[in-house]
């Protein structure tokens, strides 16, 4: 029998071909350095879509309502925001008080609505739905996004950031923090989706855009960014290129 | 002078003409009969809409992104979820156990995601425009929203419910939490949006139907609901009631 003198790697359940919504919690264990299996893109026993839908589908009590969810020995998280929370606790990606620690998830909500408002832009009518089959609605919706939505969600954190009592260099504290990496994430995402009008908006939040460019030299994170693990964007996933609805 | 005997009352920020996301804020204060102002719903000097878009739009370090926000004490607290969270552990509201409070969090989670859903549905292309100026995409993303979206949640909850270990009247555990006080909100809301709908899909999930009633009953939720604090669901709410996106 093998000693275990590791600790148990967690185990991420999140669809294999895309980033979504999963990209937020693969960042934050990236950057913890913490062991992690990406379940659903192995093969093999017990690994595989099949595995994670076996958990969504199963009769476990906690069984979470969609990817992803994270597996950390007996617990069972689903709901980015909530995988966050857990880990930020366990791995000092955010302050250690009651206070700073709610503010940071605050923000994470915030960033997650964010997502799900991007996301809406290519499916306004359904998720069902091919985006071919929404186009007309979509464009209208791209334009509400870009001219109204995307200013107003980075302005406030432009404003987190500049009132930040511990400096403008990051938005909770004077260190990284989950809330961190997955604005990195989302501006990465929605300059990837909208390049030209991220070019424009980003002007006018300087300290968003350093931010995003500080996180992706971050050592970890570069490392991670340039290695296999990091999947390319794609139009499957939560930000898509579809030039007709950037401007 | 006076002494001080009692503890602070909270302070709720919140729109004052509609039940929207600070409802769910509402009825957990209510059900803990905590001491709570409802800002923006107030006369005088420091109340009203005013006061809460000054902490929106004032220099405070945690200025929020939106309503609802809570003030306790020196805690200024945004994102309905996280609002939640923190009142959960001070009034007995969720588990004490890291794992139950984790579990209620993500109940919470995921039915705010079905409330996102139910807002967007009357405004598939933006919060900015006029349900006439989108009607024929609210048609459209209602369908689905009935037929797909719905059931899939709801039949979520009845799962949850059904497995919960410790009976299944309660989400979480054998007491109410603030998931099983937004559940019932939410059906509410639902039940007022779309009643024929509702009607047919409340047959399938005999347990959150169940729940809802006994919600309804409890005595200080009774008593909130019977009072003016509540306010009536209105077309200008997350819920609105248009005959022709339901069916």
């Amino acid at each position: 029998m093998q000693a275990r003198t590791l600790p148990l790697a967690y185990e991420l359940y999140y669809w294999p071909s895309i980033q979504g919504r999963g990209e937020f919690v693969r960042l934050a264990l990236e950057q913890a350095g913490a062991a992690y299996v990406d379940v659903a893109r192995e093969r093999g026993r017990g690994r595989g879509v099949a595995a994670m839908m076996a958990l969504i589908e199963g009769d476990e009590a906690h069984a979470p309502f969609a990817p992803p969810f994270l597996k950390d020995g007996d617990l069972l998280i689903g709901q980015t925001a909530a995988i966050l929370l857990h880990l930020g606790g366990r791995h000092a990606l955010a302050p250690r008080d009651a206070a700073g620690r709610l503010w940071t998830h605050q923000l994470q909500l915030t960033i997650a609505d964010l997502v799900d408002e991007a996301h809406d832009v290519h499916h306004p009518i359904s998720a069902d739905l091919y985006f071919a089959d929404q186009k007309p609605e979509a464009r209208r919706r791209a334009k509400h996004f870009r001219e109204g939505r995307i200013p107003k969600f980075l302005g406030f954190f432009e404003g987190v950031l500049t009132r930040n009592p511990a400096g403008d260099a990051h938005l909770v504290g004077r260190s990284f923090t989950y809330a961190d990496l997955s604005l990195f994430q989302v501006v990465e995402g929605l300059a990837y989706a909208f390049p030209k009008a991220m070019q424009r908006i980003l002007r006018d939040v300087p300290h968003v855009a350093a931010l995003r460019a500080r996180v992706a030299q971050e050592p970890r994170i570069a490392a991670y960014l340039a290695s296999e693990r990091r999947l390319p964007f794609n139009e499957d996933d939560v930000f898509r290129h579809y030039p007709e609805l950037d401007g």
